[in-house]
């Protein structure tokens, strides 16, 4: 692809990631994509296709970003959920995606697969952690996946009753996060 | 109030809720609601306030249903945790609204007395309760409080990647509730 092009297509993505993660698919409005974009509504579609499937393309890009960024180690399961904890305060917008797809009645029969192939492929990893006794087998693979990414997303995900405006301080921060750890440390420590 | 007034205004909280729990606060629109109440636009405004109004009036009401059906005891926490997953699975509504009111940008700013005064008042109990050697201390009551929710929460507020169409089977919906009570127990029991 042209340099232009590839310019233009990231000019693209970041005016979706924003106007997604603020207004969810059905709020979403291809125009003010192009309008932020400074890109040509007809090229957009060019490009992705329709709403919803730039929707999926700007979802998909944003958890490749997140798996490169907080790599997952089955044997370190409380530094993953401290990683992801950090991620999640970082990237509000990452985590906001993810709520609107589960969310919008719309998105129910919408499975993304790149979800899809990480809750599979991390389910196995973690069945072996504890086929090797690295990990507590009480709790099954999935279930403890999906307990683990509540415990790491509990603030993201918070009402504003428990979300301070304009974000915890560095102390709430910092002791939130040994929260995280601490009772990630008890979800799949062997006992 | 008269009888027939009771029963419009019940109509209206009805499809409000509905309403709201599909589309958000940004997404809702007052006029579905009045055709699906049959009631009067301007009914709506004069019981409730504005749009926003109605959100919070439809919120706060289902949070305190939340608080009678779902009793807090802060020493038997893991039993709370297990009746919250209960409700959430069987009022997904309940959790759609708490959802938006999460994730909307203009809710940012709007806390919810209701809620609010939840969070303080159980926080206290927690922290008593902590005092008197029942709870565990090593996490903050407020903590200690967003991550049970958290927990409870898992799997209602989870993508639909996690969340089969149609709903879990019976056995899966077991073996998740085993899941929350089990780590309800691990935060929460002294060690």
């Amino acid at each position: 692809m042209p340099r232009d092009a590839e310019l233009t297509k990231q000019r693209i993505f970041d005016a979706a990631t924003a106007e997604f993660a603020g207004h969810g698919v059905a709020g979403a409005r291809i125009d003010r994509i192009a309008s932020s974009a400074s890109a040509n509504k007809q090229l957009i579609y060019a490009y992705f296709g329709s709403k919803r499937q730039l929707f999926e393309a700007v979802v998909s890009e944003h958890v490749r970003r997140f798996h490169d960024q907080v790599p997952f180690d089955p044997e370190r399961l409380p530094e993953y959920a401290a990683a992801a904890f950090d991620y999640f305060t970082e990237h509000p917008e990452a985590m906001h995606l993810g709520s609107w797809h589960s969310l919008e009645p719309g998105e129910t029969n919408h499975r993304i697969p790149v979800i899809e192939r990480a809750i599979r492929t991390r389910s196995r990893l973690v069945s072996r952690a504890q086929a090797a006794g690295a990990v507590d087998r009480s709790i099954a693979p999935v279930d403890l996946l999906a307990l683990l990414t509540a415990i790491a997303s509990a603030w993201a995900m918070a009402t504003p009753e428990r979300n301070p405006r304009g974000g915890a301080s560095v102390r709430i921060q910092a002791r939130r996060r040994a929260a995280v750890v601490e009772l990630a440390r008890r979800l799949v420590d062997p006992r």
